[in-house]
């Protein structure tokens, strides 16, 4: 759908709104004595926090008032429809193992998408305060040293890449072999990062994030704060990564093929 | 040997100095385009920045004005003698792979030990604008949400704790296998955070950091602010980490027990 530049302006204040009433919600439990992560049954262990569920009520709340008709969809209160064609995706607390760690490498993830993926997001770092902007002709981080625009890694050999991803076992067998198979090659390979990784290659530190296992709220918006600062997201087979599961975020299109070629070679299905 | 109140709060605050004139000094390289790590030789990776070098030599300086006849034990510099029976160790910046990929988990190490050990340290991450201090009857953290006291975790079963190190090779192939041994009892495993971890442990957050293969100036800081905030860090026999090696830091006395038996028994030296 076509978002005139009157629209797109308004679509990125209510970002900001969300993103802002997020910090508070998000940060009130951060570090806090005491703080019980909930099995949610499904998987081995999905924590989930009272400051999940806060911040995305806070944030449900002003899309109710500010942009009623947009549909949502959220991590922990499931898919609300709408009329207008656009969706707000919604992660509240993106590493929430990372959180109960007190790790700042946790982050609340908001994007707008219409049919086609994400047209703009924020990934934001409450306890940092730093927030990665990308889309509508923006791609721009603010925080403790200023605002500075978002600028992908150019192109090198894989032998001189840094790659992320958040924790070595990455998803199933065949992933985490296709993974290691990649990063072996690589200079360095760090983990731990959550979504703070996608937000350091759009930031040009790092040339790869390989990881599997996601939902369309992980990744909807790193791919647009990626995007905007000239880098590229795809599944594993180079096709769309917004609907979530594996996604190959990368620098370039140079550095992009060399993995691809890789992971499409030694993930066996 | 003895310190008295005077003589602490004078180190206090020439350790306060250090790690304030240390901070535009990593920041200024931080993130920046173009940043080439140096390979030291000795070791696989081992990058050196111009900001390492730079951050140690204004603390040198420092020390040269402020306390001219302590010695200095540096990682970029080395040891410079002194006769006071007190010296100096700076680790410039502590997690050099996690500074050239633009995390936030590196930090400056600064520590005022005697014959006995470590008395006094800070962990300070100048990007984040925390600082981790310990020793002198203070445990305390300054950071963006404010001063807060420092407490290591109260005692739980190894099953319920969490616990970090920095890259899942840990060090020599039998360091990695007691490691993993160790971390799957665990609920919880995480890596990446270099010294960072030891912040959070201090900070009650985690339960448990190991790691191996570590220098002197990499742990003495650390040391310091655990036992400051109630924790306890040894190697893995239960004998002094300060003289670097493999560490075993933990929120308390029995966490530190459990993981100690399994280390010991793991460990084939």
């Amino acid at each position: 759908m076509t978002i005139d530049s009157k629209l797109q302006a308004e679509l990125i204040r209510v970002a900001h709104l969300l993103a802002q009433a997020a910090r508070p919600e998000t940060l009130r439990h951060f570090r806090a004595a005491g703080l019980v992560a909930q099995d949610k049954g499904a998987e081995a262990f999905d924590p989930v926090t009272i400051a999940d569920r806060a911040a995305e009520e806070v944030m449900r709340n002003i899309l109710a008032r500010e942009r009623p008709n947009d549909a949502i969809l959220g991590e922990e209160y499931g898919a609300t429809s709408g009329t207008t064609g656009l969706t707000w995706v919604l992660d509240p607390i993106d590493g929430t193992r990372g959180y109960i760690s007190g790790t700042p490498t946790w982050g609340v993830l908001i994007s707008v998408a219409d049919d086609s993926g994400p047209l703009f997001g924020i990934i934001d770092q409450p306890f940092i305060g730093e927030r990665f902007v990308g889309g509508f002709g923006l791609a721009e981080v603010t925080g403790p040293t200023g605002i500075h625009s978002l600028t992908t890694r150019s192109a090198r050999d894989l032998s001189e890449a840094i790659i992320l991803t958040t924790f070595p076992e990455v998803g199933t067998k065949p992933e985490e072999h296709a993974f290691h198979g990649l990063a072996k090659r690589a200079m360095l390979t760090r983990y731990g990062m959550d979504c703070y990784g996608y937000a350091l290659l759009a930031a040009g530190q790092v040339d790869l994030v390989v990881e599997a296992g996601l939902n369309a709220y992980d990744i909807q918006a790193p791919i647009a704060v990626i995007q905007a600062a000239g880098g590229i997201v795809t599944d594993w087979r180079g096709g769309p990564a917004h609907h979530g599961g594996r996604a190959l975020a990368a620098a370039n299109r140079d550095i992009h093929a060399q993995a691809l070629t890789i992971l499409h070679e030694l993930i066996n299905d």
